[in-house]
Order: C-alpha cells, then structure tokens, then sequence
C-alpha cells in the first residue's frame, strides 16, 4: 500500500539520526552519542514519597482529565524558576508543555507557513530542524563563534529575509556545541528582534546546570516588547521521563498556545504535574542541581583532559561552561559521517554533525555527550575516538 | 504586539467550548457538558502500588527518556485489549501516544494538506474538527441516523470529493450522539474505504463500556488492504490524567508515525506508561471495566427515564448501548445556543450542538454526558433542563 502523505511528512524511509542512537544503545558500543542525563542521580525515592502523598491526598484529581494551560501548584512552581532567570512574571505567562519539544512543535505550528524563513543557529538542536522543517520552514543559519550566535550575521540575515517568522536560539550550553552567548550579544539579539520585528523562540534546557563563569540574564529578561517566547523543562534538573516543559510568553500569546495545546494532547499528565510539584515542595531543587552540576563538571573535565592528551594535533573543541556537550572540530575532513563510521568500528558512538545544520554544513564535525558516561570509562572512549579521528585524518590527507 | 501567526492558528481569541466548560465548571451549575469519567470509580489505591513498584524496581528507566514507539510493557498490554476488538496483531504495529487526542493530531499532521476533504460523521467529536481544520482540512459531514453513518451517504461524499484523504469516525457509541454503527455498515465502509482508495481513523475510546447489546468487531479487524488505523485509549478505562493512547497500523506507517511523534513531544511520559503497564499486570481490568459500566449504566437510565417524564413531546434522544453521551433534538429551534443559554439562566449546562458539526449544523440539538453525575442529582437537572426547553421551544413557535 502506498499512503499518500502530507507535505509535511519526510519523504523515505531514514531516520539517520535514529539509526545513530540505535547503534549507540548496543551495550558494547561506548556512547557520547545521546543526550541524556545521568540516570544514579535521578530522586527515586523522593519521587515516590511525592507520588504517595499526591495519589493519598489528591488521588482522583492526578487521574482526571486537566487544565490545558497547566495545573496551578506545577505553575507556581515554574514561576519561582523564572526568577532565577530574571523573569519576573505571573502564572498567567506560563503554560505547561509535554516537554520542550512540545513547545518547540506548538511554537512552529502557530508561526511557520511553508515557505517562511526561521533563523538558527549554525550548528543547532537537530530536532528543532526536523519540527520547523516538517511547518514549510526554510532554514537560514547563522555563523557561531566560542560566544555564540554573531551578531553581525544575524542582522544580514534579519535583512536578507524579510519573511523571517522567528529566531530559534539556546543561548546558553548550546545543543550540540555546549557554548554560551555573552550578555552583550544577548542584548543585541532582543534589539534586533525589536527592529526587525522577528519573534524570538529563546530555549534554555541547560542553563542551570553551570560550573564555570557567571550566570547570565535570559533573552526574555531584557525583552520589553514581546518578542521573546520563552522555554524551559525539567528534564535536564529533574526528570526527562515526566515530560514537562513550559512555555512562558504574554497572556495573550499563551491562550493561543493553550488553544494549540488543547488540539495537540489536551494537557500534560497530570499525575506527572501534580508529582513534580509535591516533589519541589519538599525537596531543595538547588542541592540537585548542585549535585548534577558536580558530576557533569567532573566528568567534562575528564573529556576535555582525554580529548587534548590523545585528539590528533589541529582538532578543536569547545569548552563549556555547563550543560551536557561539546562540540569537535576535525580539520580537513570533508565527510563528518566517515568519523562516525571510523568511531563505531572502535565501538565508540557520537553525532557526526550534519544533522544539526539547517543548510550547508561544516565538514569534520561532531558533538559528543559527556553527561551519561561513567567516569572511569571516558578515557578509554576518548582514547579508541582519537585514533578513528587519526584514521580519518590521514585518508583525507593522502587523497 | 500583533503577532504574525500561521495560517493553521484559529482567528479571534474565543474559544466556545474552552468558554462553556468554563461556566460548567461554576460549583453552583450542573454540568452535562463535560465528557469526564466518574473520578470516584478512578483506582488511586491500586495505581499507588504500581507507581511504588515500578519506583522501586526501575526507577531510573522510568525518570529517564524512552522509546518513541512505547514503552514494550505498555505495548504488550495494549496488544492483549486489541484482542478483544479483534485485532490480533503484534508490536510492532503499536505506538503509544499521548492520549487518543495526539493520536489524532499526528494523524492530521501526516495526511491532510491545505484544502483536503476529511469526511466526519455528522455531528462528530468537537476537538478533531479542531485538529483537523488546523491542517487546512475541509469538511464533508456524512449524515447519521441511530445506526451510526449512513453508508449511501458516505459513498456519495467519496464520489464527490476525490481529493478526500481520510474518514474519521468513532463507530460505538459515538461522540457526541452516544450511536454505534451497525455490523452491516461496518463491513460496507471498510469496502468502501478501500474501493476508494481512501485512509479511515477508526477512534475507539468507549467500546468496551457497554451494557447492552453485543460487541462488534472494529473496523480494523475486517480491513485486509491497510486502509484503517485504530486510535485507543486509557482515558475511559483507567484514566484520562496518565495521557495513554495508541495507534494500531501497518509497521511501516506506524515508523512514520513514530518519527512525527518525536517531533511532537520525543515520547510519551515514562512513569506514567511503566504504571499502566503494571496496574494491568497486578489487576484484571475487567473487572474494573465492569464496575464502570454499571455505574454509567444506572446513570444514563435515571436520565433516560427523567427525559422521557419531563421533556416536551416532540423531542428526542439517543438511546446509546453504552459509553459516555447521550444527543437531544428539540424540533422547532434554529439556534442551538439558546437551549445553552436557557439552561444555565436554570443552572444546567450542555454543549449545544454546533461545534461538533464541520460544516452546516442540525438546529436544536446538544450534547448530554452522564457519566459525571452522581445518580441523586441527574433527576433535578433534567427537570430543570426540561422547563428551559420548554421556553426556548415556546419562544420559536410563536415567531
């Protein structure tokens, strides 16, 4: 049978990114391929003292049918993280999604027409892409430097494409490269969302998890005029399993996302809600993180220290201040995927970068996860890495 | 701010059925209008030992990320309901979703382009006109009698409208009419789903709560040629809080849908899908569905009875078998609104009628949910809903 599909739906069978993750979850492959969070940190038992006392106290609430904009007691806990990030606002602001990647979705189904241009940053979150793309959306990516996004390049693209509906940025601990955009060319971004007019779709999934530097203000922090749509998970500080996320944006903008929310799954799991803000009630999420941020640092420096004792002279790589990757630069290799392919004969697995670029590419690259990598076998991986980086080197060399 | 939203965003900032559920939702109304599972029959004891054993014996799997498709616990008990409809398939044919309304919202996302006819019943379930209108779909609205969509109408819709890419029809006690769609006409759409060359979304999520008559098979289990994808649910069964759905279809449609729901939200809540899994292990659901079905049963009869001993002569209802609802035609009235209007002047509320219609609407009709209501309270309402009908009935004739 042949279904005749929409526009919106990838043509073929791939999903090379899928594929990658499959051949990462061989338990003989050593993965920096996933993105995910490291699983001994996770409250177990905390989150079933929590579920007790939900299922005890509001049992049949946690199983009923809810609020599409949210249950009122996970919002006041979200609102209280924003002013972490410097946003002061009320629960009005805030919706709750099925995970980030729901606000991304709903975010692209409510802006994007075929056709429209969204801003990304070059390289970007690989599934953002796959979203955008599948609401008509034709990628314009902008230059990156250690900083992150470059201004000047965003503001000839700004002008290049007046029919830019939205920018989509992580500006701190980006996916993949792990870099942060300094508070300068933060400022700069809302101004130029101002002047061009252009929504900007700002994603933070990372950003408390920080070792290094300061923290920096949010984008929707300076944004006095609207433009900014912000996002934030638990995933990263909790629970990825749960799927909660928020979006936070004026009322107005919220009741359209909430409208959009309705037609996609009508609310997040309320029993998932309804823990999450037992579970913030009775614990200190700030101990968490700092256990997080402790264990992900340790084993960042491990990476970084392996990758400059055995990578082969020229590679580069970023250095994050926090979050869970970073991002590799191999010079004069033309194939990214051929580095993924010497890796995996080596049992190793990371992303070769292709994926993450909404256009052209840069050859050579790749992003590798150090969150979810036991200490003592990160050396090991790092070391088989370098010597598929050398394999490759040299072929490209000779040719 | 203007916002330049997509062209998929609903213009205007009412929502008449958001607005509707909000006033019944007024402690001092009886509501009619919802469509929630009784929450008192909801089991939080039982799901508290689920939730501490899945805690206790994989805690971190179930706080961590998953599979797209579904969790495989959570598939295999879905594979043993299909059974019961029939369907007797394997895995790989299931997705989990959240909830039966991303079920739909994925399907609309993957078939239906700007201007493609979606054929519905006539009324049919008021959300996925929603979805479905976002897609850009167009309306072709099949009539109805109590034996569910008539098939010669159907197959003139097919004749008229060769660009339709789907039917979508809940074929056993139907929202928002409460009618199921005899044996006879089931195999006649399923031949003329395939003679057309036409895809139908079979949406099941009250079948298995009947108490009369005798179960028929889905349409699935009589469709040799691919051309119908089942939608179940938890939401009626165990519980609408925990978002459960899935989607049955050939498995290479269901690894396009897999990819589309990454796009959505990555995967359905962990936690929430190792619980189902878990309560269906330790607990025989028949049970349960057994206890829900009298208590539907004796409610939708005291309503029954206190329709047939206060309503005005000249109306009439549905006489479903089973599920959820119940549909009221009151002749002589154009606007459906003024029956809503005249009820809650009296304290009652229901869905008028013409939301759940795609195009043009059966004047005079709404929709009765009597699952929600505790037996000692649903004679008041009607009589109440009585004197209203009876005023906007008078108001017409005289006109």
């Amino acid at each position: 049978m042949t279904y005749k599909f929409s526009k919106r739906v990838p043509q073929g069978d791939t999903d090379a990114v899928g594929d990658i993750l499959k051949v990462a979850g061989d338990p003989k492959v050593m993965s920096f391929a996933g993105g995910l969070p490291a699983p001994e940190l996770f409250p177990v038992a905390k989150v079933k003292q929590a579920a007790d006392k939900v299922l005890d106290e509001k049992g049949p609430a946690a199983l009923q049918y809810g609020s599409s904009q949210g249950v009122p007691e996970l919002r006041d806990v979200i609102l209280k993280r924003l002013e972490v990030e410097g946003i002061h606002t009320d629960t009005d602001h805030i919706m709750v999604a099925t995970g980030s990647q729901q606000s991304i979705d709903l975010t692209g189904k409510m802006f994007i027409d075929e056709g429209d241009a969204v801003i990304v940053e070059d390289p970007t979150y690989l599934t953002a892409i796959d979203v955008f793309r599948s609401y008509g959306a034709k990628f314009v990516g902008v230059d990156m430097d250690e900083d992150g996004m470059r201004m000047d390049s965003l503001e000839q693209a700004l002008k290049d494409n007046p029919n830019a509906k939205l920018i989509y940025t992580v500006p701190t601990f980006q996916n993949p490269t792990g870099r942060t955009m300094t508070l300068e060319r933060r400022k700069k971004l809302v101004e130029l969302a101002d002047k061009y007019d252009v929504m900007v779709l700002e994603d933070n999934p990372y950003g408390a998890i920080r070792w290094e530097g300061e923290n920096l203000p949010s984008l929707k922090s300076m944004d006095t005029t609207n433009h900014v749509i912000y996002m934030g998970t638990m995933s990263k500080i909790f629970s990825p399993g749960l799927r909660l996320g928020w979006v936070v944006a004026d009322p107005k903008l919220i009741k359209k996302y909430t409208m959009m929310k309705q037609s996609a799954d009508l609310h997040t799991d309320s029993l998932a809600q309804y823990v999450c803000a037992e579970y913030f009630k009775e614990n200190d999420i700030n101990d968490h993180i700092k256990a997080i941020t402790a264990l992900y640092h340790k084993r960042e420096q491990l990476m970084v220290k392996a990758i400059d004792k055995y990578f082969p002279k020229g590679v580069k790589h970023s250095n994050p201040e926090g979050g869970m990757f970073l991002w590799v630069m191999v010079p004069g290799v033309e194939d990214s995927q051929k580095l993924f392919d010497a890796a995996l004969k080596r049992n190793v697995a990371i992303v070769p970068g292709d994926p993450f670029f909404g256009n052209a590419t840069i050859p050579g690259t790749f992003r590798m996860n150090y969150s979810n990598t036991p200490e003592d076998k990160i050396e090991d991986g790092v070391k088989r890495l370098a010597e598929a980086i050398e394999e490759v080197m040299s072929v490209s060399a000779t040719k």
